[in-house]
Order: structure tokens, then sequence, then C-alpha cells
């Protein structure tokens, strides 16, 4: 019987949401690269995500204004994120959390036909910056800002509840082009939890919970906190960026932000990333991170033909937006979570369980060993 | 491209906690016929699915000291659930948000070694009833009840916190073997949930939130719950059970509780909750919902070739211990929970990500229409 360890290159389902071509990534059809320098916005790109085309000027303005009006969240949530909010906590739990008491007091979160999932899934997606950036400040002893609420667009108004301040122009463009770049990605692992929960026929809040959970983990996205922590740790330490490597890899340590699955010659965001780190750490004079990015980018290839991901330069453009490392991989889920929500509305419409099967190879047992009584085990 | 729906058949890994041969269930080498028969307790099933070997007299005893002592749950805990109790919530989004924040409060979740994973099983393993038995009873406005700390097994310490009463023998008897029947399963698909979570390597509580919210689906482990709505509207109507489920099949509805991705002659769990059910109802005078489910079985056995699975007989058992029929999936969870322990331990030890693929069936655009601007769309 064949073992198909990691599913690496089952085919689980088909799709219409993204797809990885010859070393290009596309939604519904659309080649990111355009997607960035284009700056299509990332609502555009949640509409492409959940309705397979790219919507008319019409009905962006209808999505948006539907988008907007579910940011505020109720005053519930923000005493559950005050409780949430004790030192030493993993972020992505209390998030994780957070989304999962939004299904909890959601009334129509039973609720199946397409309508009631597609306002399930605006509520997620639109509340989801919002959660994030009033965590980010309780935590701080600061009391949340609520979202504007006069069009202003996701990225922008995710970076001012973060403030209270009008968020730069460059700033803002980086944070659109983050959320576009990380919205997608075929059946990553986060992605594929929630097809499986999809596929029970469970609620959307359950999906997007379990696939909070996956994301969190430092094989998925929780790698780019890692990046920026070790960014720190050369930066402060003593040893030279090779050396620093080299021992790294002798303990048999993964380096984070490296290596992938799918891509095994580069990651078509990558580049995005970069050119994004380049000029975001020279406008800001933090271009130490970049060139010591550089650095381990070049060191990693030539030495053991490792390529970046997208975790890799995403770190020193989050750090550039003065996003403290530990919530980094928050600003993933608050990306990814668009395609989460067309992949959960794809599974369900498939109609089929997610169940495969395992392979036995421990022991076969004749009898049960029943002694306790005897022995003089606890009574039951 | 073979696209591999629903994972049918599809083997992801080794594994050597259960096993379904030859139509036979096996926790770590041990038939569940001769488990249910032998009462053995359902903490002794615990430690075969987390340890793969049954436990001697000694260590069964320190592992029931050291399990017990993790039930009870802090104020925090209590004061989430209390937050919680409002009217037509899911009980099962309930217990997935009270899991995440059992995680967040533990200030050792983000630990990684054999021993702490450990702890943190035993920690969730033993508050889960703790939880359930407290939520049962805050939604109705009654205080809960903490758990017996004097060596109740806890088949018999859940349904004493239930109502603070000593339960019945025979009660704590079809809990026992009930949480033992339930208890592991292969890789069925919280199950699996669970494991792909672990794959990335998140913690332990994001996995197991993750699979709680799997088995809500309808499904997976919510069809018990719809079982028993199905047993009543059928009691309630003017219909013959014939008529009734005719009608329902001829509206393409699903009766729940029958049918198995991979039993396909009987399910060895079956004959076990179907004893159980006929001697509860006996002793309760409820013969009705027996009665009633067999003959549900043999009309759907006769005419479509449909077999009962787990959920079918254990609802009418769930029924006679006096649990509402909106708490059966969590009593399924209590239980299942012990399986998805024994999985993410496995699955973190085989350290591969579960990472598949899929099969771009979409369209491809040359262009993205930008057009947002030129025709009035909202600014970024």
């Amino acid at each position: 019987m064949k073992v198909h360890k990691g599913l690496d290159g089952v085919v689980v389902s088909e799709t219409k949401i993204s797809a990885i071509v010859e070393n290009q990534l596309l939604f519904a059809g659309y080649n990111i690269d355009e997607l960035v320098e284009k700056d299509v916005l990332f609502e555009e790109v949640i509409y492409l995500l959940w309705y397979l085309r790219a919507p008319d000027a019409e009905e962006l303005v209808s999505f948006q204004e539907a988008l907007y009006a579910q940011m505020p969240v109720s005053d519930t949530i923000i005493t559950s994120l005050k409780i949430q909010t004790r030192e030493n906590l993993h972020p992505m739990s209390v998030l994780r959390s957070t989304i999962s008491l939004l299904g909890v007091f959601d009334p129509d979160a039973e609720e199946t036909d397409r309508e009631a999932i597609c306002d399930q899934s605006m509520a997620i997606q639109a509340k989801m910056p919002t959660i994030i950036a009033a965590y980010a400040r309780l935590r701080r002893g600061l009391d949340p800002i609520p979202p504007k609420q006069d069009g202003t667009a996701l990225a922008a108004n995710f970076l001012y509840m973060l403030t209270g301040e009008e968020p730069e122009k460059k700033n803002v463009q980086a944070m659109n082009r983050s959320l576009v770049l990380h919205a997608d990605h075929d059946f990553n692992a986060s992605t594929f939890t929630a097809r499986v929960c999809a596929s029970t026929m469970s609620d959307v809040y359950s999906c997007i919970t379990a696939a909070i959970g996956s994301l969190k983990g430092p094989l998925h996205g929780g790698a780019n906190e890692k990046v920026f922590d070790m960014l720190r740790e050369i930066d402060e330490g003593t040893l030279a960026v090779e050396e620093y490597l080299d021992q790294k890899m002798d303990r048999k340590e993964k380096v984070m932000g490296f290596g992938h699955r799918v891509y095994k010659v580069e990651d078509p965001r990558k580049k995005h990333l970069k050119r994004m780190a380049q000029e975001l750490t020279a406008s800001t004079g933090k271009q130490q991170w970049y060139f010591l990015s550089c650095q381990i980018e070049q060191y990693l290839k030539e030495k053991k033909g490792l390529i970046p991901n997208v975790d890799f330069y995403s770190a020193t453009v989050y750090h550039c937006l003065n996003i403290d490392s530990d919530l980094f991989t928050l600003l993933f889920a608050m990306s990814r979570v668009s395609g989460w929500l067309g992949h959960i509305y794809e599974q369900k419409i498939e109609d089929c369980l997610i169940r495969p099967r395992s392979l036995y190879v421990g022991e076969r047992h004749e009898h049960y060993p029943v002694n306790r009584s005897e022995q003089g085990g606890m009574e039951a």
C-alpha cells in the first residue's frame, strides 16, 4: 500500500481560485505580478477569490461598502480581547479564540445558504483587521481605535487603527501589496485545513478558526515571525552571517523563510517583497535589515541551493511598517483569510467529505490484560 | 492528473494508534469488542492511544492521579463560559472557543518537548468533561459543580458534574463504554484536521480547536445530534416511519447516522451501542426510541442497503443518560479528544508538512482590467 507522506504532489480537488502554473501564481486566472504592479486593491483581490472574476467599478463600490460596514466589532469582542492581554500570550492564539468567539456570537453562524455564507465571510474578512489592531493596542494598555467609516480601504484603515494617525502613502501601498501577495496560494496547509473542516459541512467560523491554528505553525505562517527573530539575533550577535548560518545548520536547525514544498526555482512572490523591503528600508533608514537579508539569501543559495519563500522579505517589510514581530503572522492571516473564505465556499459546493486512510503498522494483541482490580488499580 | 476526490482510500501516513482491519476496529492492537465487553476504563483507553500499550496497574494509578488532578478549570474559563450562555448559541462553537481560550491561558502552550505535550494533553483531556458539564449547567442558570477529587473516574465524574448527584451504576457503565467506543477511528475528518494542523508544528491547543471545528460538521460528529432530532420528529409527527423516510429520501436529504466512507458491511461499534440503547431504554421506560430506531435501521437496510454508523444508536444512549440532544456532539468530542491527542503527537514526531495540491480548472487572463478610478471606484 502506497503511503503518500505529507500528501506531496497528491491532487485533492479541482479549483478555480488560484493556481501555481510554470512558477507563476495566478488568482482566478490573473498573474499576481500584474496585480501587484498595477496596485490592484486588496478588496478587488478578495472579490476575485470569492467570485472568480474581476469586479466592474460599480460592483467594487457595492462590495467595498458592504465590507467596510462590517468592520466595527462589538463590545463583547473588545471585552474578550481585554481578558486576553496578559503578558506572554501568543497573539495567534488570541486571534484564534477571538474569531471563534465571533462565530459563537453570530446568530446566523449556522445558516448555510449562499447569501448567509457571503455575510459570514464579509464579517470575518472585515473584522479581522479591526481585531488585530485593537489587540495590538490593548496589549500596550492603549484604547482601541475604531475603523474609519468613510470609505478608507482595508490597508490604510488597518494602519490607521494601529496608531490613530494618517498612514504615509508609501506604507499604505506596501501594506496593500503585502495583503495582495499573501491572499491565496493553492492548497497550502492552512487552506487545506479549512477545506477539510468545510468538507464535514461545518460552519465558516469553525473552518477559519481551524485555519488560523494551522497558519500559526512555524512550518507554515509562523515562519515570518521567526525570520525577524533571526535577523535581530544576527544583528545583535558577534558572529559573521556565514558563521551564524553554518552553526545553525550544523545544529540541524531549519532556517526560517527558506525552502518550499512547491517552488524549487523561485517563489514568484519573493521579488515583490524584496523590492518592497529595499524601498521601505531605504526610506526609513533601516537599510541594515535589507542588506543583511540579501547576504543571507546569497549565502544560502550558494552553499545549499536554498531559495527564500514569501516569509523571508515580508518580515523586513512588516518591520518597516512598525509592526511587532510577534504580530507578523496575524498580518498573514488578515490577508490569507480571503483565500480561506473562497476555498471554504468552493469545498462546500463540492460536497465531498475529505477522509483519507492510514496504514496500521503497530502490534496486534489477542487479549487485553485486565488486571486493575486484582493489582489494586483505582475503582471506576 | 488524477484527482483524489475526498482523498478516498488515499493513505497519508503510517500509524500505530488505531486500525480498521477486516471490519474490526483496533486501538493500539486491541479489539474494541474486547475493550467494551471487559468494561475497560476510558482512562486505560486514553493511555493505550497515547502510549501505544496497556498500562500495568501501577502506571494506570499514576496516570489517573495526574489526569484527575487536572480536571478543575480556572475562574477565567468559567467566566468565559458565562459570556457564552446566551440563547441559541451552538454548544460546539462554545466548546471550540473555550478550548482555544484554555490554550491562550496556558503559559506553557508553546513548549514543544514530549513532557510539555504530555502535560498539555492531560490538561485538555481532563478539563473537557468539566467544561462541558459546567456549560450544560450554566446555560440553564445553574452553578457549575466542580469535579470530585476522590479518584472518581471520568465517566462517573462527568455524570456527577451534570447533576450533583451520584450517577447510577448502569449509567456510569454506559457512559464509560460510549467514551471507549468513540475514542479513536483511523484518519477520520476531525483527526485528520488535527494532524494537518500538527504537521505545521502548531501547538496542541490549535490542533484540538481545529478538530472540534471539524467534528461539529453534520457529515461528521454533528450527525448524532441530528439523529435524535429525526427520531423526535417521527415520534411527534403523523407519518409512518416508512413514509417519513421515503419523503426524506425523495427530497434528496441525507438520513443522519447512516452510511460510512470506510464501512460497507457493518460498523463494529454499532452492535455495542445498539445493545446499550436496548438496555438503557428498557430500564428507563423509553423503549419507544429503541423500537423506532430498529424500525428505521431495518427499513433503510432493506430499501437502500444503508447501514447505521456510530452516531445512530449513540443518540438514544445519550438521551437515556438525560443529555440534551444539542450536547451529543460534545460528548463525542470528550471521547475523541483522546485519539486526537495521540495523533497530534504521532504527527509531530513524523515531522512532515501535510500539503497537497489542487488542479486548476479556472480561466486564464492576459490582463487585469484596471478601471476603478476611471469609472469612479472608491479611492484607496
